[in-house]
């Protein structure tokens, strides 16, 4: 908590120990599984957290946008996944990016695979998306005949390769405990290993955060991509992901105003700075977890609203108030929405760390 | 929707004409009730966008933070209220800023005042932050000894002039039609009317943009600070401020892909470009209203969940699905979050509207 006391406005500031250390610790679960492990690098979007990876022996990404790719290309990454559905709009910039690394996309419908055999110039890798139960996007694994037509379509072009089947498990973040994920993991595999039986030579990437934190045995995956768990953050200790002192980022944030009557502060920090995004505990909506400079995080000691620049941060009965002037330290609740309102962050020992911008 | 085939990821579309008239509007009912009309800029962030304003005859405008005071002095704005409470943190910006512009503050606890006489080192103008009902921030309005006391502490320092009361009435975005908007003006303005017999030459600053677009008469009020209008978003119409076509913007985003079986598309926007902000509709959490090229909003067609870039729209039956590749408009459920979000616009007209950056 060094950095408590240099900053005059919400400030991102990230732990690189803890950070590195979950680096370490997932790429060391990802070789004991003997597979490829490929972060997404949407939550960080910055390439000097990008070289704590490379010193662990990283060599290839996912990122969530064709922008993202072209920023972590530019930084000398050449082996990019980009996990959202192929949008034919950008296929000029698909194109371009593709000519000077190697760049992997998916196709999350019919329609899509087709428009990407007409548009593409350039070689790609081409992954179909599955929805395994998350109903996001992709192809349902259960519809394997729109799949199969799929998987043939893409080889029409000879710039394209049909290289296997990503799926996303999002709706392990509705988890509120381990054994739940687990479950989200065991039945959208179960979907999975169907799919490689009829499609044995298909490459399998999987792995969100919740999932590659608590699940030990990967198999039936040939890759994972999960992102968040190299900062984890509130709503990850809520769905049993990892323990606080696992977070490895946190908003300071000034105390403006106390409000002793209301066990109530208004800290400079809102909705612009943390996002608007919310965890509900007990019933109860929160918007962060609050710490000082003695404890990180304070028990029940929460964001309970927030507006574009304030937090109202109350205090249960037995913790001291702060005092004006004070600065706080707030866990996010996402700390990838966090990373993209802040857009700049400072690292614990004091040196600026930048993120991608817009 | 002239601008709706131009973009190949979200893009943030400003309408001019709508927003210019809501700007006369507002002017107008500020003129007709003989009160100072001091618009909040965090709305749109834009020294562009400010000009709009000037050529309406404002010479005097709130920002939400120092920094965004920065910004507009720069851009040659020169009477500025920062309404956010004194940050003791940023003293030395305040004092650098008030040597060059008429800068106003707010101080909304007794501390916060003491430690603004402590430490002005330039000529400010101060206002009390009263809490009328919002429980947000500033002294209670019912609080009239501590109220006293802080306007008898703020010219201990020759630099600073008690100039009035400030109130934000923030409840009145919890109201769902015009009646509950006009309940909430009038049960605050009888508490700021009892504090201005206790202090007749206070001045009253008032006015967010639910109870200046409703109510008529603002007796009791010197001065209104709506900001939300210029633009207005799905929130301000689900509280009744406006109608739909009062919106003055729109995030447009391509249609990513398409599943018909479940009525849905996932469109390329997600919670970095909208913000996660969302409103209740018959119970159910929507993020966004979606528009075509046909119709700028399709009855009952929302945006249903979101992720970091993905949005799930959903379309009832009987209505068209988009195609992929198409472009559709999404309302936003609160402007000022995602003009935050991002951070660079282009009017319907294509031309560029830089916005404030960090």
């Amino acid at each position: 908590m060094s950095a408590l006391n240099r900053t005059d406005k919400p400030t991102l500031v990230v732990y690189p120990e803890i950070c590195q250390e979950n680096i370490r610790r997932m790429t060391g679960k990802a070789k004991r599984n003997g597979v490829n492990f490929r972060p997404h690098f949407k939550t960080h979007q910055s390439t000097q957290i990008g070289e704590w990876y490379r010193n662990e022996g990283v060599t290839n990404i996912t990122v969530s946008s064709v922008s993202m790719a072209e920023y972590f290309a530019d930084a000398g990454w050449n082996d990019i996944t980009i996990a959202f559905p192929f949008n034919s709009l950008e296929i000029d910039k698909i194109n371009a990016l593709a000519s000077r690394i190697q760049l992997n996309v998916i196709v999350s419908s019919l329609t899509a695979a087709e428009n990407l055999v007409r548009l593409a110039t350039q070689n790609l890798r081409v992954f179909i998306e599955v929805d395994a139960g998350y109903h996001r996007s992709g192809i349902l694994a259960e519809n394997t005949d729109a799949i199969r037509t799929c998987a043939e379509v893409i080889p029409k072009s000879n710039k394209l390769s049909f290289a296997g089947f990503l799926a996303h498990f999002g709706n392990s973040y509705n988890c509120r405990n381990q054994q739940e994920i687990i479950d989200i993991w065991n039945e959208s595999m179960v979907k999975i290993r169907r799919l490689k039986q009829l499609f044995p030579q298909a490459y399998i990437s999987v792995g969100d955060t919740p999932c590659c934190s608590v699940v030990e045995d990967f198999s039936g995956a040939d890759e994972i991509r999960p992102g968040n768990f190299v900062f984890y953050d509130f709503m990850q200790t809520v769905i049993g992901s990892c323990r606080p002192e696992n977070v490895g980022v946190a908003v300071h944030c000034p105390v403006a105003a106390v409000y002793s009557e209301r066990r109530q502060a208004v800290l400079y920090g809102g909705a612009v700075h943390l996002s608007k995004d919310s965890v509900d505990l007990q019933g109860k909506k929160v918007f962060g977890w609050v710490g000082n400079a003695d404890k990180m995080y304070i028990p029940s000691c929460y964001i309970i609203s927030l507006s574009q620049e304030h937090a109202i941060a109350e205090f249960p009965e037995g913790i001291a108030l702060p005092r004006e002037g004070e600065v706080l330290a707030v866990m996010p609740v996402h700390s990838c929405l966090t990373v993209s309102c802040l857009k700049t962050a400072i690292s614990s020992e004091g040196e600026r760390i930048e993120i991608m911008k817009g």
